[in-house]
C-alpha cells in the first residue's frame, strides 16, 4: 500500500481533540498505536518465520519448551506462560506437532494431562528461527535502544493492571 | 487465569540475555511487551463494545465513515485508511451493513467503485460506542497520562518505518 500523506493516527486524534477534548483523545492515540505497531511487527515476524514453517505464537510456544529443564510442558502450563486460552494451545501444539518439531506425550504425573515435548528437529528450528529474529532485532531496529527500553517500561504497568502477573507493587486496580 | 508469580516477559528476557546478550533480548522484550498489550486491549474493547454489537476494527470503520463530510467512503479508501486488507474491509463491511450501521451505495463518479455509507442507526451506535470507550479511556488508564502520551510518540517511529505515511523527516529505510 502506498503511504498516506498524513499519520492516520494523528488525523483521527485531531477529529477527537475537536469532539470530545483532549482526555479522551490521548489514550484513543496511544491504544490505536499499540494496535498498528502490533499489526505491523506480527506481519513482519511471520514473514521472517515462514520459510520454517513457523509463525510468532508457535515460536513462542517453542522457545518455552526449548527453556525447560526436560523440553517439555504440560499444555495447560504453556497456556498460562503464553497468556492464551486452552484451543489457542491445542492448535498451536497440533501444528508444531503435524511439523514434526514437537511430540504430544503422557504426563507420567497425571493421567489426565498431556505434555507436549520438543523433538531434536524442533530445537534445530527455534536455534534458527532466533537467529533470524535476532538478526532483525525482532523487527523494531526502527525504534532506538533507549526507546524499544522505555516501551518495555511503560507497558509492564498495563500487563500488571491486566492481572498476568503479581507484582511488587500493588496494581492500581 | 491466576496471575503468574513471575512476569512472563521479564522471564524470557533472563534467558535471552543469558544466550544471546542484552542487544538481542532488549527488541524481544520491547516486541513481546507490545504484543501482549495489544491481546490486553484488543479483548478489553471488544468486551466494552459487544453490547452495541460491535468489535473494535468494525468500530474503526465506522468512525472513519462518521468523520467524512459525506458519511460515506470507497471501500479501497477504508482499507487504505484503516491500514487493513481488502478482504478484512469487505468483512468489516458486511458485518455492518448485516447490523444496518452501514449501506453500501454505487460511487456516483466511478462506476467500478462501491461506497460505504453510515446510516442514522450507525451514527448513533458510533456515539454510544465513543462515550463507552471515552469513559473507560480505552482500557489503557493503568498507564499515566503522560506515559499513554510517550507510548504514542515512540511507536510512531515504527509506523513511519513501515511506510503507514510520509514523515517529514525521512524514515530510517
Amino acid at each position: 500500500m502506498a503511504p498516506l500523506r498524513i499519520d492516520p493516527i494523528a488525523e483521527a486524534r485531531r477529529h477527537w481533540t475537536e469532539r470530545w477534548g483532549d482526555e479522551p483523545a490521548r489514550p484513543m492515540a496511544a491504544v490505536t498505536s499499540i494496535m498498528r505497531a502490533q499489526q505491523v511487527l506480527l506481519a513482519r515476524l511471520n514473514e521472517l518465520l515462514r520459510p520454517l514453517g513457523l509463525t510468532f505464537p508457535r515460536y513462542e510456544a517453542l522457545m518455552l519448551l526449548s527453556f525447560t529443564r526436560a523440553g517439555a510442558l504440560p499444555l495447560g502450563k504453556i497456556g498460562e506462560r503464553l497468556q492464551v486460552h486452552r484451543t489457542s494451545v491445542t492448535n498451536i501444539i497440533d501444528k508444531l506437532e503435524a511439523g514434526g518439531l514437537v511430540r504430544r506425550v503422557p504426563h507420567e504425573g497425571d493421567r489426565r494431562a498431556t505434555l507436549a515435548r520438543i523433538t531434536e528437529e524442533g530445537l534445530e528450528t527455534a536455534r534458527r528461527a532466533t537467529a533470524l529474529l535476532n538478526d532483525a532485532a525482532f523487527g523494531i531496529d526502527a525504534l532506538a535502544d533507549e526507546d524499544q527500553e522505555a516501551v518495555t517500561t511503560l507497558l509492564r504497568a498495563l500487563r500488571v493492571d491486566a492481572g498476568d502477573f503479581v507484582d511488587v507493587a500493588p496494581a492500581r486496580r
